[in-house]
């Protein structure tokens, strides 16, 4: 039996990518089951509910040597505790290539896309099998979630036009409506606690030749109000993750999904220095405003990356 | 301009995938020219001489940044000096991912087959492109050679498949006579020096948590006779370059590939040490008989990664 996830801190990609290739794989012949790594976010969980889909059950740990298979992620900090003594023998993803190796030749697949779920449509075609509504509903919502509606950079031509294919397939009329209330439910975010909040969609990336750690968070809301309302408590929460995890740097970045802009919570000095040096952005009131840039993978990380490769 | 070549000491599949993959970039509109990094073996002068093809140009390196894109290979330590200092942006392999990382999403396709090419089939396929004769020759010749014509352990359905799909297209009626011809003429070693005969076929592989290399070259021949009439030249060439790279092992796997066996040169005690435990292998006269062992990717290198992980 392979197991399928997507990576910890799940978002909507990390979780119905892992639903829907594990159907794929088992139409395949490989007996699969989806998992995931952590709490389904409040779009995720609306995306389920108007799905009729189930909420895949939790893996914490697996035994040494269980067969593996990587949607959304293939970084280990990213993934299931042990992941080294796994056995991955798929990974489908659209993020570059990180500490990944496997023990055996492996079917890897890779494309630049916006989205998981637009490379998963396209095993589908590849493979002659119908897409079924539930799986299309599952990757339309993926590829609006990753590329906010289009909007982010991320997105690809290929993307577009998976939506447009997927949409009569998932009896979804109204695909801007859709998505509306897609981003209402992740920006629904009541009384969730700081922490939670911070790690809602939050990774950790190895920055530099000396080996600094930096955690980078994005809330990407249509209501930045409600977030910038509780600036002291993220701010506190941001700095209790750096000590308790050892980490060089902490940024989280609010995504303003309809303006389009990214304005970024700094905790202290040392952020504030790097984010000056790397994007030129002053911090004031512990907020740097990082302008149009809302796509963590395509702009801030590679900032971050040419920021500290420059360092020596 | 995509640079696209295979491994070091190429065989026919690095050199020929390089060709048929920078053809396909090219008709799906990416810049790409084929280059090799080293000396084509006489199977593979053989295979381009027959299919009116040239070799492609020798490269030794590239400015940091360039972009690239490799097949057959994705090691570092097997493919261009300063790899990691290039941008991949793309790889067709079927070998196990080792240390490659890429520093932007990348299309990276693995599929665990017995040949880069049957895969770069499969990706003329999928993009409804039509296989010109010369590029159905070029693949046909790298899987009978990667799979000895379908001998080794490493032959997948897909590899025979793709063979019966391209002999009409290439204009081969008789794979197998042409499978003969190519193999005589990869066993015409003439009076090729002994180091040159050791790095035909020769990969370094990091074995085990104390980061030993050892070189493991391969001679597949349908005559065995002649290597060992050359065997004390060769043991000393092998104890020369374990000598000037450092490493701590070096071994020389003479495989018969008509009747299928695997007798193996080892020049040292340390090398029999680790023969006899990995393998059971006892050595007598500087040869170990690895029994029906044709498959370094399947059979060899696994077999030592166990031993030397066991190690501790």
């Amino acid at each position: 039996m392979t197991a399928v996830f997507g990576h910890l801190n799940p978002d909507t990609d990390a979780i119905t990518s892992a639903l829907v290739y594990a159907r794929l794989l088992s139409r395949q012949g490989v007996t699969a089951t989806a998992y995931r790594l952590g709490e389904p976010n409040n779009e995720t969980r609306f995306v389920l509910v108007q799905a009729g889909q189930e909420v895949p059950p939790l893996l914490t740990d697996l035994p040494a040597g269980s067969e593996v298979a990587l949607v959304d992620h293939n970084e280990s900090a990213q993934s299931l505790p042990g992941l080294a003594e796994l056995s991955v023998t798929h990974v489908v993803d659209h993020h570059k290539l990180g500490d990944l190796t496997t023990s055996q030749p492996a079917t890897l697949r890779f494309e630049p896309l916006g989205c998981t779920a637009t490379l998963l449509l396209k095993l589908h075609r590849e493979a002659g099998l119908t897409v079924e509504p539930l799986d299309a509903r599952l990757m339309l919502s993926a590829i609006l979630s990753d590329t906010l509606e289009f909007r982010s950079p991320t997105t690809t031509a290929q993307d577009r036009e998976a939506v447009a294919f997927l949409a009569p397939i998932a009896g979804i009329d109204d695909v801007t409506g859709y998505a509306m209330q897609m981003f209402a439910a992740k920006s629904d975010l009541g009384d969730t606690p700081a922490d939670q909040l911070l790690q809602m969609d939050y990774k950790v990336f190895p920055f530099g030749a000396d080996g600094q750690r930096w955690g980078l968070g994005v809330i990407e809301t249509t209501n930045p109000g409600y977030v910038f309302g509780r600036q002291p408590e993220l701010l506190e929460a941001m700095r209790r993750e750096k000590e308790a995890s050892g980490l060089t740097g902490v940024l989280l970045s609010v995504v303003d999904i309809l303006n389009e802009t990214n304005r970024t919570l700094v905790p202290s000095g040392t952020e504030a220095q790097v984010v000056q040096a790397a994007f030129g952005a002053p911090t004031a009131d512990d907020v740097a405003d990082l302008g149009a840039r809302i796509s963590r993978k395509k702009q801030v990380v590679p900032t971050l990356e040419a920021h500290f490769a420059a360092q020596g």
